[in-house]
């Protein structure tokens, strides 16, 4: 029934009404418990002689497996389900993040400071020294997180309006772990020439430009125009980001399985932007060997149909998926659920190293070859070694906010994830731990500093 | 010297170490108070047997007084300045507003509800079903605040980075008096396409547009394109949140010199985005009588010159400001600084009624004609009867978003001025107070329910 184990993407809060009686509320854990729930928090919200009020936390593992839940505890006997809330709903009523002040507004006098007419005197320092734009408002430390909603997640084209819900998403996550004040830009165009027309325009603002959900092929023009006409750093996260996590797994994954950059055979299925940056990373940083795939097969110099990224990386070998993954070291997904079987992963070289990071649904789940795979990781928060761009783009930000860095480089990718592996300590390293947590606290601040480092070394800095 | 009363725009904190003799901190408010700052808070910072450490807020009138202040600190004897700020710059720096996660993301789980994978369902629920984005985002409380720059308080075309402290200040306004989230926008760009453009390709995000701060006659073409084209309210807060509260003012006003409005003989001199917007408003509450005034002196129709918006206030009567000012009941300067001569007010009708509302310095120094006008009122906080556009914008835009208007009528403005002139009291009710305070935790909930009203009578409230 559950494609997936039990996470908290399908967590429910039931409120029961109990009775006061030995084997109740057990009636209700076990019949969890047997439906294949995972039971959490349970509070008591209310007690009288008879009965208890109780609200239930279960994760389920998809919107059915959540029915059937509610359903075999509707049927138990004596036991009253008074109300059934979606907790990931309700998380998202009324949206995830807000304006605040940083200054009290409470007397005529901080009016007189902050507002009229005290902030003309501001006004004009900046209309005659326009660097003090960094000083003297937001934008030091104000990033634009772009998206026209065309690849939201691996959902496809849903959209600007329906794309918001992560745009805020990842505003909470640069606050929460690089301190950045991040503001979601869902634009209602999906014209390449428009979408950098209008972050063009709204750019005074920012310190910087987060690309998100941007499909392929347009993202790469897109970003790369942008980092030609602004002035200030322009980074496609689910390129460069998951270019720069994957590559930090990967380094600690080769140290495993005592294999070298230069020797593997890399196997990367999906050609969009993550794709793309993938390969292009990799290659810079020594792979030899690297077949990619789109949904057609193998990027083969013998087709037609490839866009002018892929033919950057088509090979004289032809075929499918399953032919590319015959004695392969590295499978590296960035595409679609469940296109890779247990037969291709049996078919690779000797300790293989899968990286299945579709989402929210991997390429393979995790369970289906927890025997075959030297290394396992996903996209997903709820299996151990998350490729997550959470370790990347906050600390890659901060960096480059923080010594003004005027764009962000390659260097600078190949410097953070270095500075990501080299956080999982050797005697920590293990095949289930190839990266730090995402709330391993030391993770922004060291690929903050690497960015810096290579920034100044660079000779981009401006600050 | 001074040209206004010390306030607090040009606000000092002196640090100063001062001997403990007798005498010693006096000698040093005495030479505040004789080179006119007004002293503020003395703070302790440190203390030895022999000398103090102190921290002295002095308003000053201009930069040039505070200099002044300073220099006559630095001259008196036995006294160390240690250290000089300027607060309204102090308080700008970092800028003033921020983003915040309205949930906490410190476990596995809270990534997993808020980002991936949890946050995917939400986005297919808004993909499947567009209105649910004002449930499941920030649309529903989050409002653009776009400029060009083009016309920065009273400060001309600045442009776009020099307008951002305006539009934080403003941000911080939505926010303390209404709970509204609203985010800067600074375009770089003074096209009016361009502009409609930019803002309707960033409306997804947003419940609601204010324009501000963009020259005429630009905003009347910009603001009457978004409303045919925008489903969601837009509002220039120059014209019409200026127009609502100078509205209430002579509604009040009024009152007190016992004039009716379809008598009145009104002076508006400035025919930019406030002068024509508060003009169109006062003849939908009954004036009849409107001499509109710009640098060239009264919109006649014998000029050549007139826009489209001036043309519509253009009167047969030609002459100077001075020429208009003779038996006038009311004066609205919404223009520039000292254009109003005494002589000019002095030519008025009985019991003359003054708005000088330049920003930051008046048409007319308030202390010039105290004893000539029945009634004065500024935009300056520092003054009495502030006419001030936060008495309406914040709740104009609460009662618009909580109803989800899809735009913001006449009958709203309309309604909104009577909600405003009616909270002051008639026992209150003085030529020193004809508007509640900017304080006035009533007038937000009392305007936002007018709109509200409004906007189910009208038919345009969609939930």
């Amino acid at each position: 029934m559950a494609d997936l184990t039990p996470n908290s993407s399908f967590s429910l809060t039931l409120r029961l009404q109990i009775p006061n009686r030995v084997g109740m509320l057990a009636s209700v854990t076990q019949a969890i418990a047997t439906s294949g729930g995972n039971l959490g928090q349970i509070d008591l919200i209310e007690q009288t002689r008879q009965e208890s009020t109780r609200d239930i936390t279960v994760d389920a593992a998809s919107t059915e497996h959540a029915e059937t839940i509610v359903q075999v505890i509707k049927e138990l006997p004596n036991i009253k389900l008074l109300d059934v809330y979606d907790r990931t709903f309700n998380l998202h009523r009324g949206g995830k993040i807000s304006i605040a002040s940083r200054i009290a507004l409470k007397s005529v006098s901080d009016l007189a400071m902050a507002y009229t007419p005290g902030v003309g005197r501001i006004c004009k320092a900046i209309a005659q020294k326009p660097e003090e734009v960094y000083n003297l408002t937001i934008k030091q430390n104000t990033v634009a997180i772009v998206t026209d909603g065309s690849a939201v997640l691996g959902l496809g084209n849903l959209g600007p309006a329906a794309a918001l819900p992560v745009m805020e998403g990842k505003a909470m996550l640069f606050k929460e772990f690089a301190g950045i004040d991040a503001f979601p830009i869902c634009l209602a165009t999906q014209n390449t020439d428009e979408i950098v027309q209008a972050v063009k325009h709204i750019a005074p603002v920012f310190g910087g430009v987060n690309l998100e959900d941007i499909a392929a092929p347009r993202c790469f023009e897109i970003e790369q125009r942008l980092r030609q006409e602004l002035d200030i750093p322009v980074f496609h996260d689910d390129q460069h980001g998951t270019a720069i996590v994957t590559l930090a797994a990967l380094y600690n994954s080769l140290k495993l399985v005592h294999k070298s950059m230069a020797d593997i055979r890399i196997v990367i299925n999906g050609a969009g932007a993550a794709g793309v940056a993938i390969a292009r990373l990799l290659r810079k940083a020594g792979a030899q060997t690297i077949l990619m795939c789109d949904s057609k097969g193998i990027l083969s110099t013998s087709r037609a149909d490839l866009t002018e990224e892929k033919q950057e990386f088509a090979v004289k070998a032809q075929g499918t998926l399953a032919g590319a993954m015959q004695g392969a070291d590295v499978f590296i997904g960035v595409s679609a659920p469940g296109v890779l079987t247990p037969e291709m992963v049996q078919a690779m070289a000797k300790d293989p190293i899968v990286f299945a990071m579709a989402n929210p649904i991997p390429e393979i789940q995790p369970e289906l070859v927890s025997k075959t795979v030297a290394i396992m990781a996903t996209g997903r928060s709820d299996y151990p070694n998350q490729i997550n761009n959470v370790l990347a783009f906050p600390g890659v930000f901060r960096g480059a906010l923080d010594c003004r860095a005027k764009e962000i480089t390659t260097t600078m990718y190949l410097e953070a994830a270095s500075a990501i592996a080299s956080l999982v300590n050797p005697a920590d390293l293990n095949p289930e731990h190839i990266i730090p947590s995402v709330f391993d606290a030391r993770v922004a601040p060291a690929v903050a500093a690497a960015v810096q480092r290579a920034a100044r070394e660079e000779g981009i800095a401006k600050s």
